[in-house]
């Protein structure tokens, strides 16, 4: 008898395997044996993602009027020399002399000793403790050769033969601050104003680990505010300033305080905890939208970078932190102030003068705050918090935020004779043609059919039965409380609509169904 | 005196010159000199694009309950080595023995010889007609090399050193492929089912001209639909098989026959001018789309493949073709019949059955068909029909489809005085509340800013004077018409839904102004 032990079912993949068999996500090129790194995103995955994206530019974009923007992610080498990538954006990597397999070294240190952050702690001591703690191989084994560094952007050429090097971009903000220049003609020379871009982006990952968390090819949805920091006031800042938030400064970190600041956005602003009143409202608005995507306020929090963990370009950054079951606190997203690191940076390389004129003729180069998220980690954090198990039913159900369900609302006839079917296929060609996204499913059971829709988080499906073919009446049935109201079929889209916009709640729907 | 020739100004020199000025789109990296073949979207033009992108998703996808997919754009040579894509995928370049520079040799042949369709001639006729017409370096004069073929995927490598090779896909189909099996698993075992991707795409051009016609890193909307051939109905057939499309068969296009056959889809498929009931439903609704983007239908054609035209893997591609002012007829889309010749490639390489069980019990691999549209194109040639000019008001009015229009409504306030601005700000909130895309302009007159907003093309602008501060009464201005319509603010949110659903006529939504 062989015992085969299995290592505990993490909440991840749980989740991945629902993810799997009904179309939200799984490994890109399953058939020719994989590649890990890369995911591929099903109709639901696709959808979920856009939903998020667009739930984004809700809080982000639309309401301030900012540019969007859309940049290449093939980029030519110059850009890189210049932005300071092709010197800094680098790993240590340490390869096996056993099996040829290489990792990233800071993280073997960390599985080892349970460090955090070993990667901010420089390369000599990587090699150190890479050395102390006898760190080997963990797919073989065999021995580690030293740590070396490793650029971490995928190279290319661009051209015939000979042509020029070119990189894939790890980042989108770079983009922001080479088309600077026009984004300020468009915005009428005017500060503050924002350059966004929610894009493709890719890092050559050594050793990808953490499935959805790390991917070699992500989105970044990023946000460069550009301001004057002798007028850094944001007009939105009312909006936020009394938004209460959990807060780990520089010095909480450096003191290795545990229990969070409770404070409001305003009152750490002038504290000077947070640096500029941009950052503040941005902070503010991201705990508003990761609670948007269903994330409780108490699995969230904002936690500074020390010194030697910031980005070369960043005078403050705070990572917005969630909590997943299976990982602990990871980063939902930074807010990093660049000051005008960026901008002055690419003055001096382009010779582009990237000043602006005060009123009173000094001239300046703006500052910015950056705003930043990965729109995969999004996804699967929505996911996450979304679900839930009814063990009574042994039914999964994603509680979705309704306007971010994939779809909308299901369309079941009740049976598929007696002309019920007919009636059913006119409900749901009248949803499509008012612009709802459908489900349409006559398959078994009608408890079956409600179950496999609660398992993609559809928040509401519209049963069709011989009352909707002698009179018009239909009910709706509610995917969390599993309640039912009953209206007639005329004022259905309306219905929907009220819900879907916010403006109804499901009782108030129609008639309730006991 | 230096006397300076300069080429006749193109329409397409026009509208790049707006594209750039106002933030449409505009070459990339142009702070560091420029690279060929690749564009950033400005605020305008990614907006633009995207509701392009979601228009034809309203065509194709939302209302047949399609499957979306999204996966990654680096795949691992082994995916490019089953699709062929290593074998074929390649360009004949001539590289300059002078100064260095490379170009495509069949581009080099048409634009001195007027000739059409050089590549698919093939590599011997290529070589000869190079030498035959003497070719020379269109950079410097100097002689060129004898064509040879090259790659033209972007390479690079996965992992650190030694790891794999990859490619940036060309195309996006082959994903569709890839995942098939989890598709039809998701589509529940049951065909007709599409898998539909609209992602980027990147193909290291060698000489990329036509600027955003011809990009090295594009965004593709590919549709790849399963279906038994045995069984080839098609449900939305109805929906198209009486539109009238403009058609050159390959026997016409054998024959160089030069007017098209105006014919209904239901004929075509009928006389097997067109193979599948499949093809004819997406040619149908393709012109209804293009269409919709504002493109006549004058101005549309079909045009077959010959058969040394067509991809290894097409029995039967048809172009979906518009007329530009700039180029004359340009691919807009290919409608190709693949049948089953990549899921039965990909059957071999992988050892994963595709196939399909019927009722009967024999048992199949299913055979498909894709539309596929470059998404850039649509952006540009979207524009180019939306393009005009008043001579009398020398202004630029792009009359996009209300569907299109980056943003939907303007706000001016009459003066900043009075409490007239204060009053426009609340009725710009209130829209922006509502969840409309909004443009507010105080700066210069009024005449000046619908100048403005007619060259950005916004259907709609709000005027807010003394009477708006009084009487809450308002002005709306028609962007094709420039006529005015007056109405009470409180209308003025229901009034502008039901103008963008297009459930109301301009002169509909209030109070004619004379």
């Amino acid at each position: 008898m062989v015992l085969i032990t299995m290592a505990p079912r993490t909440k991840y993949d749980t989740i991945a395997e629902i993810a799997k068999r009904r179309g939200f996500f799984w490994p890109s090129f399953e058939i020719y044996g994989g590649m890990s790194g890369f995911t591929t995103y099903g109709d639901l995955g696709t959808k979920l993602k856009r939903n998020v994206e667009q739930l984004w530019k809700e809080y982000f974009v639309r309401r301030q009027g900012f540019l969007e923007i859309e940049a290449p992610v093939i980029n030519p080498e110059r850009v890189f020399v210049a932005s300071g990538h092709l010197e800094n954006f680098k790993e240590y990597s340490s390869e096996c002399s056993q099996c040829g397999n290489s990792f990233r070294a800071d993280h073997l240190i960390e599985d080892k000793t349970g460090m955090e952050n070993v990667e901010a702690m420089g390369g000599d001591a990587i090699k150190r403790l890479m050395v102390e703690h006898k760190i080997r191989c963990p797919r073989c084994g065999g021995e580690l050769n030293e740590p070396e560094l490793f650029l971490t952007m995928f190279k290319t050429e661009i051209g015939a033969t000979g042509g020029e090097v070119g990189y894939l971009r790890p980042e989108t903000a770079q983009a922001m601050f080479l088309n600077y220049k026009r984004g300020i003609t468009h915005a009428r020379e005017k500060l503050p104003f924002a350059l966004v871009q929610s894009s493709k982006v890719a890092r050559n990952e050594i050793s990808p680990r953490r499935g959805m968390l790390r991917l070699r090819e992500f989105t970044i949805m990023e946000l460069e505010l550009f301001f004057d920091p002798e007028n850094s006031a944001c007009p939105w800042y009312d909006e936020v300033k009394d938004t209460v938030i959990r807060l780990y400064t520089e010095e909480m970190e450096a003191k290795e305080i545990k229990e969070p600041k409770i404070i409001s956005v305003e009152e750490a602003v002038n504290q000077g905890l947070i640096l500029t009143e941009w950052q503040g409202y941005f902070m503010g608005l991201s705990q508003k939208f990761i609670s948007a995507l269903g994330v409780s306020e108490e699995l969230q929090r904002f936690r500074a970078h020390l010194p030697d963990e910031r980005a070369h370009y960043s005078s403050q950054t705070y990572d917005h932190e969630v909590r997943l079951d299976t990982w602990g606190w990871i980063e939902a997203s930074g807010c990093a102030y660049r000051t005008n690191f960026d901008l002055k940076n690419h003055q001096e390389s382009s010779g582009q003068n990237m000043e602006v004129l005060r009123e009173d003729g000094t001239r300046f180069v703006p500052h910015v705050v950056e705003p930043s998220y990965g729109l995969d980690r999004l996804v699967y954090l929505t996911m996450e918090n979304s679900y839930d198990r009814n063990q009574k039913a042994k039914r999964n159900i994603f509680r979705f935020p309704k306007e971010l369900a994939p779809y909308q609302v299901a369309v079941f006839p009740l049976v598929t004779k007696d002309g019920i079917e007919e009636k059913a296929q006119e409900v749901r060609d009248l949803l499509l043609k008012k612009g709802f996204w459908v489900v349409y499913d006559t398959g078994g059971s009608i408890g079956r059919r409600y179950a496999r829709v609660d398992e993609i988080g559809v928040p509401l499906a519209v049963a069709v039965d011989y009352t909707t073919k002698d009179k018009d009446i239909l009910t709706i049935r509610d995917r969390d409380t599993w309640k039912q109201v009953s209206l007639h079929l005329k004022d259905l889209p309306v219905a929907l609509d009220d819900y879907f916009k916010g403006e109804k709640e499901f009782h108030e729907l129609g008639e309730k169904v006991e």
